[in-house]
């Protein structure tokens, strides 16, 4: 299978991080196409910038469309993934919510440890709009400010591996999340020193996929993941005037 | 106070429509300048869709900025609300949430009247984002596909009367909110009509607007509301650059 | 229009600071009657109290019935609230369902700050009638015994305001509420000390009492809001029995 | 035991069908003393005739202090029955929290069968203040008027148990609650006829009042039952006046 | 009436801490029988170890089935609960139930104290089932190792008592439940030195078993509490082969 | 990888279901072992046939313990699975929880189709227990008696496809779980025909069980799926006795 992966951030360290991760999991009969954002910003914390990934993801699944077969969306929140579900013919998957059914396969309740106290908040609202906030332990994050997003697993190493054990420690994490494209493969170093699973982003999308592919899903055709209904536009980027005429084009 | 409303679709007779009911209701001492949406699509009924129009508002919030005292965000879902409060130093308001806020002063359940069936799904989970489904008693709508965004009161006002009976009747509705801006206004007129109190977002976010402003309600510098961290960035729109390049910048 | 705010508590140094606030913030237009009641306790902090001021504001508001266009219940908790929306057929406010309504506006979660441990878990309970407790970060509160209603402001500002901070800090709250009656107007002098929106309950019971009368809102006629069905009744007081008699006369 | 049932209904037919039940289900060794509110309503359908019930079972729990060793609130929506925890040293039960706690050790789900449509949104308010709508299946109501709240049983008999059966068969209820003192000891004609548990709220709370009075269950003095805090107060009538002297005496 | 307690773990020392607290309540008209698992663990900490006391506690309640009118599961976390109430036509009550409904009555929210750090996550489970999480205001737990099941209340004395005034004193609660067999009994010797209510879970299962009993409660025939349907079985025990055996067959 | 397939029924007909779509999905690399219960019933649809099925797969995933690196509980409502992955090292999937994570991938809201009433109740229950309501649209089930487990598809094939197509057009499901093991391949034959993605259980669980071998996922040393704690024991079955000895042996 052609697996896109798309960093809605424009940090093409963190794309390397991603790439690194997703190679090391993914089927030797798939293949990888990495993206990266080419608006935006260097990574997203906020409602805002997610936004603005959220658009920068979308320009780029148009642009590419046809080349791929399933779409990872490779940032923190999801940005846009909803709305990818709705216009792409493919499997579309976030790292979050990847991670969070990974979570849940592994134990009744789990922690996040995030990159930074701003971030937690934006995290909380994607964990509610999975319907999830029951089986979330809790939400601990680094505090100090980031040097580079791609260098936050060597500069904060020991400050993140504390953060796991009192979450489970203290908070009852069954699991462990670590949250964000800048932690990507981190799981896999530190899995042997957490008394508790520890799940990855990026692994778990990249399995996700591949299983979602392998099953053979179809496109819905009602409900709310429907494509969009035609309509008048205008004015939109070539990418997301792709995205609408496929999916709106009769099969 | 200079009050600006954005239509975050690109339809021309909804903006009007908008405009109509905010002129009726603004205070004499609010300037109002409307704006449509240059990019996207004629009306919002999905995720996709919310998105394009989220990515047009937020153009439309820089390319203006400083020359209004609170902003409006006027169509279905309140695309780019939570982003725009992040960098905004003045109020902002959505439709849908000022329509939410008013049904829940007015009865402790509410029901939502819509134009399709496809927005339905949508509207539910603006309003579980806005924590309040324990309070949704039901989201009707109508089925019959759209002439003209335009021209929906018209075209379908015995079913959209009975739409709100019925939520009354059967679904235990104490409130009604009419959504979306194709219907803005026509909780004016239907009110003699019907049993309980009927809601509509645009004059709700006018007055709610007016009154933030009047009570001079700050800006968050903490909190999840915050201004984005600044960081690298590359690539966006001029009117988006302004929101960041103002919100970051040290006052 | 006529707008009458009605202690529900016997401490006139307590009306007397909802007054202040409320001419403070009214429209010119607005004219400002003052109540307080004639039968309960110092402040409420509890069940028992807010029954006695429930029945308290509902003899008022039937007694001073038809020389007033909307209603103000200001004190802690709303006590009588759901019950005088029943039987009047003009707006009536909460104090609290006000500020908590201008908080959901101003951001994704607030938390409440109180004047007594022993307010706190009656706060809450009104937090969860509103619907809203997923939205409520924390309630914090003094813990020293009060001096005097009339006095909190002044006695306890200090330690009010490191409260407001801790709740930014350690509990994420992006809006603070500060809640009871003894507080009012405490949120103009503070505001601008603390780095997020701080919402006073009277002025916002005030700006949204103003909007609901200018959107002319209808009294239900069906619904749980609609009058009380007429049936044998005895021995009650005479504003409670003008208030059964009016609203469930023919229109 | 001494055990006091307070109708906050000025209806004595229905205090006799009240009284008629917990006779039938006390034990031999209960003394039972029936009480019927001095002033309110016929029955109890909304929130502004909770309040009046509460008011008048507060004052006779006054007027009546020192002689009963447990007290029953017999009407539809427990009025005023969190506060009178707070002040009385003895076990005090409420008629639909009573058949609520029963309903549950009885199945996972219950439905509601009730007198009224009037009535259900304010069962459903109790339900929620009880913590318990993820236990609720249903509630259905009779839809006639009512001649006398005396004779509801008879005149409606064939209606309710068709609403029972309904609860069943299309609701997924594994238990029916008859909701209201009017429908006092209709549970233990119509359970013969019915393919689940039928739960009374009457003899739930006589057999209640008289477990929680054998396990000498003592009175909090601290948390928010204990008795609300001295403070100044006025006007009151005498039984409230006695309620609150007697609970902040020094024990 | 005939009472039949069943210890779901195999400890005696624990049968007779439950028996003794059932002697000191239950009524002179009531027989008890206890039983003591013949299979299984010392004490039920986690899923596995309730899984095995469900099985132990289904082959006694079929073993001695048609000599009792009531049932008790008398262990943490009803092991089986759910499933004999399917099969049994008498009424079966859990330990935990029983205290949950019983906390309820007694207030708005209750803290539960246990015996370890590995007991409380089960412990949280089997409130979330019975929908009760809301009121749940907090878990404290004994951290020390245990000696022995059956002297848990003489070796950490100290210790719980502590941990009832912290959960009243931090957590906000109304009611303290003292959980597991290990404890049962305990709620009578510190009653006197607690400022809120303590429920006892042997106690509360009692005399709610004798009042259900009392109301003669029949039987569910339909909804999810029905006897499971006959359908070909094989290998199972004789008392489990007893119970579907008598439920399945026509009365 | 090694993985072992146990089916908590008696039925070997259903084992011959589930077995012929685990090998249409496996990998190659996978080696599949099937097993029956060899105590217990023909099909499971309620609590206490559920817990017969636990107890049936506890043994044989002890006897067979060492002989496989992943274990799938292939039945409805997944007997015994938190109780498993508490004592098994490897990782344990149960074929519920399976489609639950793949279908909240596939859609914002999902439906379950199941083969027979009585089941509807006890699967609403499982999703509660994974925390997943908030995205439940509905539950739809067969009425007509079952002739056979094995032949459930054929039998109702008709009314299986109408049922998912009213789940879609009526409660706004976006994803159909065929749920129970009898329906096991069902939704490879019907995907073509229904307008929106189907989950089976039997298949989301072989690729989940193959993704989290591949992650090289670790057991839990701690939190509530760490091994139960040692203690006294006694009576247990060969298999159980197993399993408590291998995970409570020093590694």
């Amino acid at each position: 299978m052609r697996l896109l992966i798309v960093n809605p951030n424009i940090s093409t360290s963190v794309t390397h991080l991603i790439e690194a991760e997703a190679r090391r999991c993914a089927s030797p009969a798939t293949t990888l196409t990495m993206a990266t954002a080419a608006t935006g910003v260097a990574y997203i914390e906020t409602r805002f910038e997610a936004l603005l990934g959220a658009h920068a993801v979308a320009c780029i699944a148009g642009e590419q469309a046809g080349s791929y077969d399933a779409l990872i969306v490779a940032a923190f929140g999801d940005p846009g993934l909803g709305a990818l579900k709705e216009v792409l013919d493919v499997p579309v998957i976030g790292m979050t919510e990847a991670a969070l059914m990974n979570a849940c396969l592994l134990g009744p309740r789990f922690s996040i440890v995030a990159i930074s106290a701003r971030i937690a908040p934006w995290y909380r609202e994607t964990v509610a709009a999975n319907g999830l906030l029951e089986r979330l332990a809790s939400i601990r994050h680094l505090d100090a400010p980031l040097r580079d997003a791609g260098s936050v697993q060597e500069d904060h190493a020991a400050r993140l591996l504390e953060l796991c054990e009192a979450a489970v420690r203290e908070d009852g994490a069954d699991v462990i999340i670590l949250a964000g494209a800048p932690l990507a493969g981190l799981a896999r170093s530190v899995a042997g020193r957490l008394p508790v699973p520890v799940v990855d982003g990026v692994s778990s999308a990249v399995l996700h996929a591949e299983a979602l592919h392998a099953l053979g899903v179809r496109k819905a055709r009602a409900g709310s993941l429907a494509a969009p209904p035609p309509k008048p536009r205008s004015g939109l980027p070539a990418g997301i005037e792709t995205l609408l005429r496929r999916c709106q084009s009769p099969r």
